[in-house]
């Protein structure tokens, strides 16, 4: 266990972060720092220390205020867990829901997480991942409406989600041997040429160059056959060229998983390609349960266990 | 039972389909008459009854050269079943696997059965569903390169294929009041506005027409949340806008059910909107595999199944 904190930021103040992150810690015995809003965690946790550095409380849960150099709070919690990780005083950085569309309405100008920690961070290009159970998928796009994404699905894009994927895997889990497959970007992987050219002339020659550098890379292949071997443990990392692609899958897994004892984890949120660990719940704000209770905080309790391990590494 | 047999078209004689058919048989009971080439069939099955009509034989499997009135000879044995079924001398269709691309090389004029069941049925717009257990699935586009498909979503098709979807539940599923929910074309459902306009200008529409029908629908939300509701049992069919929205989900969670005993079904191919019944499986022919004796007649034996319930009705 790393003698560094946690960061762990709740998210946006009116939606299920605070509840879950109390619920969450009641659970959790490891050493975290909560920055965000006090008034919006003190229902939810009864144990709150007000500190003012990254620094954890033996008798409790330690709360600091972001102040207000950057608002909303919620943006300002996550600047201030990223500092903390970049200057060494956190292991990790464990993100909470934030609400893009309600951020986007009071002028924030990053489209989510991801975009703000690259900003942060200096990093051009971060790649945002999923971790549920065995099954662990990248995203080549993200938030793009469907019709701009073939244009976006560029041969660089492709290499560069297969390189910081291999390197999630390699630095972070201890795996680089680690098996990658690629989706097709058309159904099912262009199927030989007839629907569609992408996965010939783009998707492919990108598999290729992975490999030629050493990357234990395949496919393009169907989505479906991507995440058989994903499920079966012939793979250890799907990259899906865009978000249904990957996340349908995922989330329907962990549904199921739910359902079904021992079949797989709750999935979190991984930015891949920054110089900190940041992971963070892979659900929204749900407004429409917020406040009643009844949030549940497995998303959450998953992100602290994989947070502590990758920032461990 | 349906006292009439089911019609079984093996497909492409070089793929798994004659396997698994031989296979599947060996555990079925009802009655069956295959058609197809009897030269690819007889490794796998002792037990064959050549037949002039269909007509179901009590000491083993029935099987009906097809001619070569339509070359090649999946194409004519589906000719045959489909014509079978219109007479009504038979209960419904149980399709093995074809090969697209090799059919089109060979000048097959249709991208896929369910097309070519359209023509022979002369139906304009057949919908393709899948069913996975509890987990039901149609597609409002299917063979279609990603980047096309923003276009083919129109208004008309989403609200077609949640009629079909809806006929399929009241009329085969005995489920009129079954719940249908549409996923967003985009995501996550357009994300408000935010991530493409379709979701709001074109599925909503849809699925406001619906419900003024007086059809169970909502939507469209994320593909995310549609396939948490369908795997909690909170809504009976899911409508996604393309294939690798609905497919990936359905077959993640197939294999998933495959390693988990009593979570899922084999998931079975679905043909709504035709005057027949036909079910078919959901895996392609194999070639890698096929003649080796390894293949898997689970999805067949699904289709057989669920054949013979839809059959019934």
């Amino acid at each position: 266990m790393s003698a560094l904190p946690l960061v762990v930021t709740p998210g946006d103040p009116h939606g299920i972060g605070p509840e879950v992150v109390g619920k969450a810690l009641r659970q959790w015995t490891g050493p975290v720092v909560v920055v965000g809003d006090r008034a919006a965690l003190a229902p939810w946790c009864d144990r709150l220390v007000p500190v003012d550095r990254i620094r954890p409380v033996p008798d409790g849960v330690a709360i600091l205020d972001p102040g207000d150099d950057e608002a909303p709070v919620e943006a300002a919690s996550i600047a201030l867990g990223v500092r903390a990780c970049l200057a060494g005083e956190a292991a990790a950085l464990v993100t909470g829901p934030i609400h893009k569309a309600r951020l986007a309405r009071r002028g924030f100008p990053h489209p989510g997480h991801t975009e703000y920690l690259a900003a942060l961070c200096g990093v051009e290009r971060p790649v945002m991942a999923f971790v549920g159970g065995q099954v662990r998928v990248s995203l080549v796009t993200v938030h793009v409406p469907l019709r701009d994404v073939p244009g976006r699905v560029t041969e660089e894009l492709v290499l560069h989600t297969l390189r910081r994927s291999h390197e999630a895997l390699r630095d972070r889990l201890g795996r680089g041997a680690g098996r990658i497959v690629a989706c097709g970007l058309n159904p099912p992987a262009g199927d030989e040429g007839l629907l569609g050219t992408e996965d010939r002339d783009v998707v492919a020659p990108a598999v290729a160059r992975a490999v030629a550098e050493g990357i234990p890379a395949e496919g393009p292949v169907s989505a479906e056959a991507a995440f058989r071997a994903a499920v079966r443990g012939e793979a250890d990392w799907v990259v899906a060229m865009y978000h249904d692609q990957g996340l349908a899958p995922l989330k329907a897994l962990e549904f199921a998983a739910n359902r079904v004892p021992g079949l797989g984890e709750r999935s979190v949120n991984w930015t891949l390609g920054l110089p900190i660990v940041r992971v963070g719940v892979d659900h929204g704000t749900a407004y429409d349960i917020a406040g009643r209770g009844v949030a549940d905080e497995g998303s959450l309790l998953a992100a602290l266990r994989l947070g502590e391990r990758l920032g461990a590494t």
